[in-house]
Order: C-alpha cells, then structure tokens, then sequence
C-alpha cells in the first residue's frame, strides 16, 4: 500500500483534509453540562456539582448516556471486562491505535471537570477528524476508564491498573458498601470471570495521552493556559499510630499528662515544616485523625492518623519520611507517649515519555498556546498506562486550585484550548513511528 | 428531753458507746469485689474493672443487690422519684439528717472504686453506729445517687442535680441510646410523673459528706492518705470550629493551603502551653476532635474540637478563655482559616463549706492520717448538693492517679482509711449545730 511509507511524513495527515481539524467547543460544553445531570441532588444546578462515584446509580445512567453518544458519533462502544469502555476509529489495520480518554466517576461531594473533560475531549478529537475527512495512519481509540477515584474499594485508577496488568487473587472478592467488587463489576457490564481478559500487553497501544484539569492552583496562578505534564508523583504513605495515657481532664495535672493529642499535633505540624522547609514541589498532608476515646473530659489515650508526601522523586520522599520519623521520636520522647510509624502504601512515580511531552509542546505552540512544564500531584489512570506504552499528559487550568469539590471550575475556554492540545498532539503522534 | 441539749457538747456521741466506733474494712473490701460483678465481662476479673453505665442491667442488678445488702443492715432503703436510694438511721426526729454516700454507675470503661468506694464507705458507717451501739443526735442517712457519671444522656451528676432544683420542663422526654430519660428513670424504679417531688428545700440535710478517691495523682505522689477538697473545680467548655479549604492533598502547594487541621494542631498546643505556662492547678484540654472530610489525600477543610479548662476560680477560667481565643485570631491569620469558638457551657464551682473542711481535718487527725488539700478536677454529686447544706469531701489516693480506667485502684488500707475519716466527720459534724 503506497500510503504506508507516505504516512510517515508530517504532511501526510493533512492530505485528504477539507478543512484544519478542530473541536467543537460548543458541543463539548454541551456534553459537559447534559453529564452533570447524572448524580446531581434534587433542586441543584451545575455549581452544585456532582456524587457520580464508580458504579452508582448515577454511574450507570451516566455510561449508558455516553454509550448512546459514541454510537451517534457512528463508531463502536466495546466495554472490557474490567468495564472500561474503548471505541475505536480509523487508521491502518496493521498499526497500533493511539488511545486517549480519562473517566467520568467522581468522588462523593466532586465537581463536573475532573475526568469529564477528557472523556469527553477524546470523543471530540475523533469527531475532528471525522468532519474533517483526515485519514490517520494509527487507528484513534478513546477510552472511557470505569473507576478512577479511591473513593469506591478504596482503590484508585483501579480499572486501568487492571489493564496494565496489576490483577490478584481475590481482587474482585473485595467488598465495599455491602457490594462485592465482581458484582459492582457487573453492575457496570464488564465481566469479572473473565478478569484476567482485560489484561493488556506492552504494543498494545502505539501511545497514550490524557487531558486532565491540573486540580491545583499553578497554572491559573500562572496564567498558562496548557500544562504539560512531566509525569505523576510518587506517594508514600504512613499510618501513625500514637499511644499516650487515658484519663481524666478534671484531675490530671498538665505536667503529668500523657496526651496522645498533643503528640499528634506536634506531628501534624513537624509534617507540614518537614515538607515546606526544602526547595521543590513536595507536599506533605496529615488528611485523616481519630482520636480515643474523643471526649471533651478526657485525656486523648489514643491517636491514629495518617502521613503522606508526594514528590516526584522517591528519594526525596525516603528522606521526607526518615525526617518525619526522626521527629516523632523526639516528639514520645517530650510527650511520654510512643509514636509507632507504618509504611502503608507506596505508589511509584510515573514518569511522562519525553517525546510524547514534547508533542504537546508543539500542538500548544500550533495552537499559540503558552504552556509550562509541572509535575501532577494527583494520581490518574495515565500512571498505569505508562506501562504499557508511551504516556504523555495535558493539563488545563483549575480555578483557585480547587477540584473534588463543587467549586471545582475551568473555564468552557479552556477546557476547548485543552481539547484542540489534545486533538494536534494525537494528530502529531500519529506521525512518529517511535516515540 | 434532757438529752438534747447534753448532745450539743462533743462529749455526748460517746456517752452510750461500749467501743470506739470503727467500720469493717473486710466487709467494706468484700462488698466492692461483689459489686464488681455487675458489669464485668464474661471471663473478667476484678482488675477488668466494669462496664456499669446508669440505667444498664449491670447498674439494675447492681441496685438491686445493695437494696439488700441496706436491708440486711436493718435499714429500709427507699427510692426518690430520680432513683436515688436513701436508708435513714437513728437521731432525734427533730433534727435535719447528716447526708453522706456517692454513686456506683460507671462510665463504659469504669473502675471498682469511683464511687463504690464512697457509697459503702457510707453503709459501713451506720453499720459501725449500729455495732457500737451509739445515738446520735441527727438522724444519718446513706445515699446512693442514681446517675452520676455523665455518659448517660450526656449528662453528668443528673440524680443529685434533681434534688438540688435544677429540673426543667422537657427534661425527661431527653433520649439517648434510643432510650426516652422518663422510661430509663423507670427501669430504677423511679417516678418520673412526680419527678419534681424529688426536689428537695435547703434545710433538708444538716450537712452532706462525700468520701471518694481523688481521680488525680497528687496524694499518690505526696504519700498523703487522706485529701480534704477545697471545692469542686469550676469547668468553661467551648466549641471551636475550624474552616479551611478542602483540596487535593497532592495538587495543592503547601504554602497555598489552608489547611484546618494545621490549625487544630496549633490550636491545640496553644491550650496546653497557655493552661501550662500560670501557677496554679488549672488545667486545659483538647479531648473531641473531628476532621472533614477525613481522608488520607485531601486537605481538611474543617475541624471542629472541644477546648476545656477547669479551676476553682471562674476569673482565672475567664483569662484563660480570653487568651485561648487570642491566640485563635492569630493561629486564623497565619493559616488562612477562620476559627471561631463558642462557649458550649459552663459549671460554677462548688466550694467545699469551712466547716466541714476543719470536721474533715479532726476526723484524720484523730486517726494519725496526714492530710493535703486540693481542688477537685472531676465532678461530683456533692457540687449540686452544696446548694442544699454545708458539704465537705474526702479523698483517697488514686494509684498513679489513674481514673476512668480498669487500672483505676486504690489501695485496700487507703479504702478502709477513708471510710474511717468518713465515719469521724460524720460524728464530728453530729456534734455541731451549725458549721
């Protein structure tokens, strides 16, 4: 086939083009406002955002929604045992797809951007292509991950993970909310006996690329319109558990108290001084407490609580954990109290493929879109498709920094500068053979 | 009658004694071990401590075997319309009781001593009246307060509360654990109809007399056997609420948050070093502590706590209230959060009455026991009975001055002492007409 070779010159995707390609804002915005239905309150409107988590109710209306709207844009919704959804378009046969996409499942008090934007962009960038009759060599898959937030199991990127491989022995036994995972599963038509089908292999995928709101506040502050993502943090997390002395608020004296609060707060301030103290762009969060036996007339005996940092590199955060460690002993040492720190959960960093970063570059700059590079804080099913193939994502500006929250806002601006970033870097994907 | 005057001289409690009155330390011992069953745990034993709340079927069975144990004493035990149990001895029926017992319901974690002590070291002492053969002058009565500790219906010293006045309409349609105030009155055989003739006048009693282990560590560490209090603690609560923002734990730069949690643990370091930094015996607490939304990836957004001071002097209460709140403004501003205290409630303190302070300080000296004086941090029933007659307490030493515990313990030679100075005030004070 003489286009074969052809294809690999840039000019090639714009052989058979009638018109430059280009999203329709108009329609996304659309699609963005007619999803909000789907898990909002009674009486309440799109500021009021959304509680759409990964296989609710408002889950469910919402896919079966989004399923009727590929099939509209005449290509083929297939849904993956894991329940992902996949819809493909065009390309060559003999070439791996190029996918894109991110998910619609919100956590309970969420906003109506986060994953929405994606899902909804990638429908867009193969709608661009369509009404501009371009031929692509890579077939265009976009993909719709089913369950992306923590907040259903616990677990977060969870369909997508599954994907690259991370499948155990009774995964799907797992139970939440009185629903066991395989049953939530098929809730959302995918299908747990076959688990391990959805498994995918590295050459799947030719790439991937996700459009994403940043979720903090450094692009609006900086007024960029496009972020260019250099890969996903690494987490490190610590469940703390403090032991002091219970007893009576009315007769202990304050210098004989044994006040596992007061040991808590000192942590939860050494972790916030820990974090800030070094250049870079490390956080560190103290996010959950509970206190024993919580009573305003009695000494705090017991205090358990939560430590996570989040860098970009492991070693600062194997330093920023040693620091905090060393902290706590001073701090049961000045409070007799113990201090017992537990290395919960580690989750890798995810780097971003430098070529795929540099194919946003020049999408943005196409566009005449200013842009800066930054690392995600957030976790995003882009992490465990790394994995597989090479990762590239977009970012657009969060109003104030603010996401899974109501208030969570990017501007219809932005969100369509981000969608057409998205559709030229896919189109300048599709012109590299390796990446 | 010629005696009547005869009995205002010191003399006269002894005129018809054959021995020096004296309580039995065995019984008193063997009565606390047998009253530890109501409420342990299958399999337990006596250092398991109980589980005896108010209105439970360990605190029923409990009140129902130390209605026998009075009658075995030749006594009728009789229960008010609160559920109090008084059983009247002896005396002139012209003259005003002399008024001593304690409580035996427990919080959910409770001891063997926190007011079992006191409610047999009362029996013991018309026990040791009736076994020396002695005539007193004012009839002595032994109570057992109904519901002292304050986890039922959130309220605690409730039983004495109604005796002392302090009934409101509405009080008894109050409920707690699904249970309505007026049906758990009832299941002590209480009247909750005629609820308000459980108010009694001033006048009533003679004088009041609680003896009870001291909760704190301070006679425990000063080797003291017995503690004459000065007064129970006055105690100012507040309620603070703390505002941040929610946000992603993991996109939100750490000099860009407000973090709530920050701010509670600044907040409560401010309690301790400022009820820390004065003289005096004051203490301060953080004890209840509640994040939201509590999650080890998300920025609290708002915490609420209780802060608690208590002290004999409601000025110094009110100081360091003030300079609690001041540090509050500044804490708001350095976080980026606002904070704002409400003052959720207040109980005066109750002064113990002089005179049956120096009738305290006689009964130990006529019995070689050293005395300290203290405040009392905790609550007592004896604060709402003040209101009625003179009141005084005794203390026992508390074991490391561990309380509200299964480690609560006080020592069997310490129990037998206290009951002993119990039984001298109470024929001290006989002697007195007015105090």
């Amino acid at each position: 086939m003489a286009g074969a070779t052809a294809l690999a010159t840039p000019a090639f995707a714009f052989r058979f083009r009638q018109t430059a390609p280009s999203i329709d804002a108009a329609r996304l915005r659309n699609r963005l406002e007619r999803l909000s239905y789907h898990g909002r309150a009674p009486g309440a409107t799109f500021a009021d955002g959304v509680n759409r988590v990964a296989y609710s109710t408002a889950d469910l209306t919402a896919r079966a929604w989004i399923i009727d709207e590929i099939k509209g844009a005449d290509i083929v919704p297939r849904i993956d045992p894991a329940g992902n959804i996949f819809a493909r378009f065009g390309g060559q046969p003999n070439q791996p797809p190029i996918l894109f996409g991110s998910h619609i499942d919100s956590v309970p008090t969420g906003g109506n951007f986060d994953g929405d934007l994606g899902t909804f962009a990638a429908l867009e960038v193969i709608q661009a292509v369509q009404a501009a009759k371009m031929q692509t060599r890579h077939p265009l898959e976009m993909v719709l991950w089913a369950h992306e937030e923590s907040t259903a199991f616990g677990i977060g990127t969870a369909a997508s993970r599954i994907v690259a491989g991370d499948l155990q022995a009774g995964d799907m036994d797992r139970v939440w909310n009185g629903m066991k995972r395989s049953d939530a599963i098929r809730r959302i038509a995918g299908d747990p006996d076959r688990i391990e089908t959805a498994v995918r292999g590295k050459g799947t995928w030719h790439s991937y690329v996700e459009l994403h709101i940043e979720q903090g506040g450094t692009l609006d502050k900086a007024k960029m319109p496009i972020g260019i993502v250099e890969g996903i943090v690494a987490i490190h997390r610590y469940d703390v558990v403090i032991e002091g002395q219970v007893n009576h608020a009315g007769t202990t004296p304050m210098n004989e108290r044994h006040d596992a609060m007061v040991a808590a707060a000192q942590l939860t301030l050494a972790v916030r001084e820990i974090a800030s103290r070094r250049q870079g762009r490390q956080v560190g969060t103290v996010g959950r407490i509970a206190v024993e036996p919580n009573s305003p007339n009695v000494i705090p005996g017991r205090v358990t609580l939560s430590v996570e940092f989040r860098d970009l590199s492991e070693q600062v955060l194997r330093e920023l954990g040693d620091a905090v460690k060393a902290r706590g002993v001073a701090i049961a040492k000045e409070t007799g109290t113990s201090v017992v720190f537990t290395l919960a959960s580690t989750n890798p960093p995810a780097l971003a493929t430098p070529g795929v970063q540099e194919a946003i570059g020049r999408a943005a700059a196409a566009s005449g879109l200013k842009t800066m590079r930054l690392p995600s804080g957030a976790g995003h099913d882009a992490q465990q498709i790394v994995r597989l193939c090479p990762m590239g994502m977009i970012f657009v500006p969060s109003v104030g920094g603010i996401s899974h929250s109501p208030k969570e806002l990017t501007t219809w601006e932005d969100c369509a500068n981000g969608a057409n970033v998205l559709l030229k870097t896919v189109l300048d994907l599709d012109q590299r053979d390796s990446i």
